[in-house]
């Protein structure tokens, strides 16, 4: 049977079934490639008189089949999307606005769908994102180099992406929102469960000034592979990825050649041949991986990439395709100069948090430019000075 | 007028014209690689009448004319091959047996000829040499790398070069001395002259177990441009160029650059991100430099050249033309398994300096390897063992 048409049939059982498969399942996305979210569905849910059972989906051993129609015996989409809804989170899919585009380069092995905690568009903000990943037992160098690399970034209008770990991770997310900057955290488990639980109030802010996204839905854990599957998310997600420290045989560098793979940038930050926490970065270096020492250099590899830089050809849309939110506070920037966040979020009648976020979706949008701590708009967007009189 | 044919008369003019030209002279290099080396001191030594001035050489201004002359008038060779003798230097130049070949890839800058302070052959060392140089001022942890690094190719039989100086040259000699192998200083002064003062005796110990070699005549002092210049040789005689610890700006980036240009291989070793004395070297990764952790990574990196790599293809000449020294040396070696130095040395009736002189010697041939502190044959010199008879 073809996938039903109707777009919401197709998120209810996309949200189902975020309890059903695993991140990741090749031989699950390819069925849910070939046949649709709704009609797999139907298949794991629709009763099966003993010994009539339907041939399963190449690559499902009866096993896996038993298991899984278990787990689709036991989801209720309803009550995942009201446990999202308490922590002011929704499900974002394949078809949906929100939707980032470059996930599809994962083929089948692109989430399901995202659940998504916080204001700014997933699929705005990640348009200018990098990653920033590495140790979770990171030196005090690791930890100042992450921090570094997030504020630099944030600073240069670019939003950071990492997994919400301790170490790296953390500096990162932290470096960016210390700089009034965006941040993205993907996790491995639900975005209402606070993983590791001493980044409660990391996750939290994250929540409030950026994003905390996932494949799992409310109230699912972390596990080993979930961790590993997560990376390619990461990668996927972004235009690059920077590793900043990591052993040998580290999950960053999962992240790293997973974004090699999907033709995105790979960098990674040297340290001390001493160091057996840089061991994994340089033997990235030997390959592929470009290295890089601060943000500048980040910002100028992936800034580089021709047609998803819209800084290079003006805004990617109209004006009047902006939603209203973002609009007003397109409205409220100088026609020339900069301004500071406040300034912008009171003349634009709204929250500074708000306006930080709509502020990188404009700065993804080609509309505008951060500079040190001030926005304005970019060159195409200013309002032209008339030029002078002939006469 | 042609050059003259005879070989002595050739070398005696470019003993002469060491103290002459200034190294890297590049429009002296032509006219010297047009007219040849007696015609040259002739036109600088023949008396010109006032007013009577042949036409001087493309490129060389009367004033520097003018100081090119009064050099040949108080140039002499004799003096100069005696003040060597005294220090056990002899002088080494193009046609001889000795000249290392790779230096030609210099074109017009190539060194006139290289005083030669030690007992090995240069040219045979050279063969499987690796440069490894850096910041004076390194770190400890520059201090450490460079150390391992030569105690680690030196164990893996190769040549370590570098430039006498303190800090990262120094410790790349003492640690290529400490494994009991093969060391050249490449000095921008006199052979016969400690540069720097504190280098004394290591510059010794190198003469009596290595190699001290340099393009300027005995009693010469170094100048800054001399240093600079002096790198140019390093970068040509090795097969690769290692840079440990350097600022921006740094002289061994410029020994990194000549290499690269003359199309040998560029490695640097990174550091933390945070010290200015990894700055260049970070520079040289992003370029076209490899990044390298250990020498083994340096050994595969500069032993992959083909045709200059004997271990693929066993010795690169016949065992009868080897140097009776020589043959000693290889008849003192066991037809299967290694045998130490002071073993080699009492079997080959000589001392050991001497026979890991030869031993550096007959590994550049293609003759032997080393294995940790043991020597043995390669497996294409080892004795066959008899087949089992057939009957």
């Amino acid at each position: 049977m073809a996938p039903d048409a109707a777009p919401e049939r197709e998120r209810r059982a996309r949200i189902a079934l975020t309890r059903v498969l695993e991140p990741g399942d090749q031989a699950c996305g390819r069925w849910l490639r070939e046949s649709g979210p709704a009609e797999v569905l139907r298949r794991l849910t629709e009763s099966e008189p003993d010994g009539e059972t339907e041939e399963r989906p190449p690559g499902i051993g009866a096993k896996r089949w038993a298991g899984l129609r278990a787990r689709a015996e036991r989801a209720e989409p309803e009550r995942d999307l009201q446990a999202a809804a308490r922590v002011g989170a929704r499900f974002v899919c394949p078809g949906d606005q929100e939707w980032p585009g470059q996930l599809d380069d994962l083929g089948d092995t692109r989430p399901v769908g995202l659940w998504v905690r916080g204001r700014p568009s997933l699929r705005i903000w990640a348009l200018r994102s990098v990653a920033v990943v590495g140790a979770r037992a990171c030196t005090e160098y690791g930890a100042h180099m992450a921090a570094a690399l997030g504020s630099g970034l944030a600073e240069r209008g670019w939003v950071v992406v990492s997994g919400g770990a301790y170490g790296v991770d953390g500096a990162a997310h932290r470096g960016a929102l210390g700089a009034g900057g965006a941040t993205v955290a993907v996790l491995a488990c639900g975005v209402d469960q606070s993983y590791p639980r001493g980044h409660t109030e990391l996750l939290d802010r994250i929540a409030e000034q950026g994003l905390v996204i996932g494949e799992l839905p409310p109230g699912d854990h972390p596990t080993p592979s979930r961790f590993i599957l997560r990376n390619r998310v990461i990668a996927a997600l972004t235009r690059g990825t920077v590793v900043v420290e990591a052993a040998y045989r580290s999950g960053a560098l999962v992240t790293a050649r997973a974004a090699q793979r999907l033709g995105r940038f790979t960098m990674g930050v040297p340290g001390p041949v001493t160091s057996g926490l840089s061991a994994g970065v340089h033997e990235l270096l030997r390959g592929e991986g470009v290295l890089v020492t601060d943000a500048e250099e980040v910002a100028e590899l992936v800034g580089d990439m021709g047609e998803l830089a819209p800084e290079r050809r003006g805004p990617v849309v109209p004006r009047d395709l902006l939603t209203p939110g973002a609009a007003r506070v397109l409205a409220a920037l100088p026609g020339r100069g900069t301004a500071s966040v406040p300034d912008i979020a009171r003349d634009a009648g709204t929250a500074p948090d708000d306006a930080v976020s709509r502020l990188y979706e404009l700065r993804s949008l080609g509309f505008v430019e951060r500079h040190g701590d001030g926005w304005q708009l970019t060159r195409q967007t200013m309002v032209p000075v008339a030029p002078p009189s002939c006469d």
